[in-house]
């Protein structure tokens, strides 16, 4: 590891439990109606993920000079889209998975129309979050975070690629369908909480551009070394289970190019992240360090 | 009627054939990948539904002197939300409905996962278009309607409102669950449509007030008639089945206050929504017509 006197794993539980208490204070009270959708939104949002997008966030602000907590209700948006997905991903027509995070999905705990309730109105309170970001940030960054959430998250991003997934199951798939399934399944996303960090932080266009491209390469590392967890993973460190994509007949990096090319693809993209950030200083040293995570994790 | 000159039919059709223009330009082309997500997407939006919501933005706008066109994005954002709702409320776990606005639904025209996903893919689409009015218009209005538009469709209001009707489905319901329903399922986006326009148009906070007010009653008119039009109504003129409301055991407001009460709440709702726009010149007399349609309607 590249991270000399930091912390990584400090850093990471540190911010964790600040993305935490803030969703929990953020998302509707189990206690208000309607029960049943709150209580769905909270089970799957708080089940103790890794929370590495909204730490993007913050980390992306922090890179640019900015202040983690001002950028917190983005972050937070982020994280709801993210759960939004996995439970509208798990769903029988859609993955049909019954476990996610050492849990019943979504849909098992609270039945299908709920879940697919839960996951409408979490991406709902993400916008509602990106909003309310207009309390700490100037209203011009605001809009910017939303086009580039927004677009992250729909066709030319996060659902884009999950339907050419789906549509690719069973199939021969070339490898510039299997990129297009990566960047915009896994990447887009990911790159997009590092960059609307840096946006609502006041980044420079050059900043801008390096951490988008910092984005790009670690999240498509992200989802090469999770294809690999999938061939190779434990599955009681990842709370779900193994051997699921070859059984699907999923378009997965290892399955078209081998294990071992793909590890080194995945450590490449990393060089290439950490690259990008050569023109920053101390500031980016905690997204060095996730670079280097992002393929190294074992769930 | 109250319109006098003012020839409401004209206005509703030019209006509705720029919403169609718009939303076909704004909205992924077929030929573009995922090409069967932007396929089912394009089904569903373009399908010739009234646009009453993107209308009520315009005139909203239009309302408090602003010009209808600086505000289409919106006016198709809110068509796009009204539109990814209905092709989730009518997958097989929800309504399970098999006919919408004369053709097959979304997910028997393509499949339930397509469906899920052009979902959430058109609500995505939506706040893609928020962001994009801040070409034409400040952005602290924008994130102000941001904030009203993704309230109005979240757990606080459609889906909240959806989530209740589906619990209730079977089950005695009281006049507040009820009200409840409506307030949430239907009015909330029905008010924010109105209210969106003229916030983006630069309206004043007594103009604000009144215009909610008009929002909420025209909201609560609307789904009124609705019921109404589920016991009496023409499928041929509806595009859809009738007396479905009651074989499900859906709380409707016919159902549990009798059918002539429904038409007399109805009646003083568009009266109430017509007071609400008495310091309101001829700019506001769009909205003064729409009101009486609402209930008028035969479909």
């Amino acid at each position: 590891m590249n991270t000399n006197t930091f912390d990584l794993s400090q850093y990471l539980q540190e911010r964790a439990r600040w993305v935490d208490e803030a969703l929990n204070r953020y998302l509707p009270g189990e206690q208000e109606r309607p029960q049943q959708l709150h209580r769905a939104m909270r089970y799957s949002a708080l089940s103790g993920g890794k929370r590495l997008r909204p730490i993007l966030v913050l980390a992306g602000a922090e890179a640019v000079g900015g202040e983690a907590h001002l950028v917190m209700p983005t972050a937070c948006a982020i994280e709801c889209i993210h759960t939004f997905s996995l439970i509208h991903d798990d769903l029988p027509a859609i993955d049909n998975d019954t476990l996610r995070r050492g849990r019943p999905t979504c849909h098992v705990q609270f039945g299908e129309a709920t879940a697919i309730l839960a996951g409408d109105a979490l991406f709902a309170s993400a916008f509602e979050l990106i909003a309310r970001n207009a309390e700490t940030v100037p209203a011009e960054r605001v809009v910017q975070v939303l086009q580039i959430v927004a677009e992250a998250s729909g066709t030319r991003g996060m659902v884009g690629g999950q339907m050419v997934d789906i549509e690719s199951e069973g199939k021969a798939v070339d490898a510039d369908t299997l990129e297009y399934i990566h960047r915009h399944k896994t990447a887009a996303l990911l790159r997009a909480s590092v960059l609307a960090g840096a946006v609502l932080a006041g980044a420079q266009p050059w900043q801008r551009d390096a951490l988008s491209h910092y984005g790009e390469c670690v999240g498509l590392a992200f989802q090469i070394a999770d294809d690999l967890l999938n061939v190779l993973g434990d599955p009681r460190k990842m709370g779900k289970a193994v051997g699921t994509d070859a059984a699907r007949g999923k378009a997965t990096y290892p399955a078209l190019f081998g294990v071992e090319a793909s590890r080194q693809r995945a450590h490449d993209l990393v060089q290439e992240a950490i690259g990008a950030l050569a023109d920053f200083g101390a500031e980016a040293e905690p997204l060095r360090a996730i670079a280097h995570l992002v393929v190294e994790r074992e769930g």
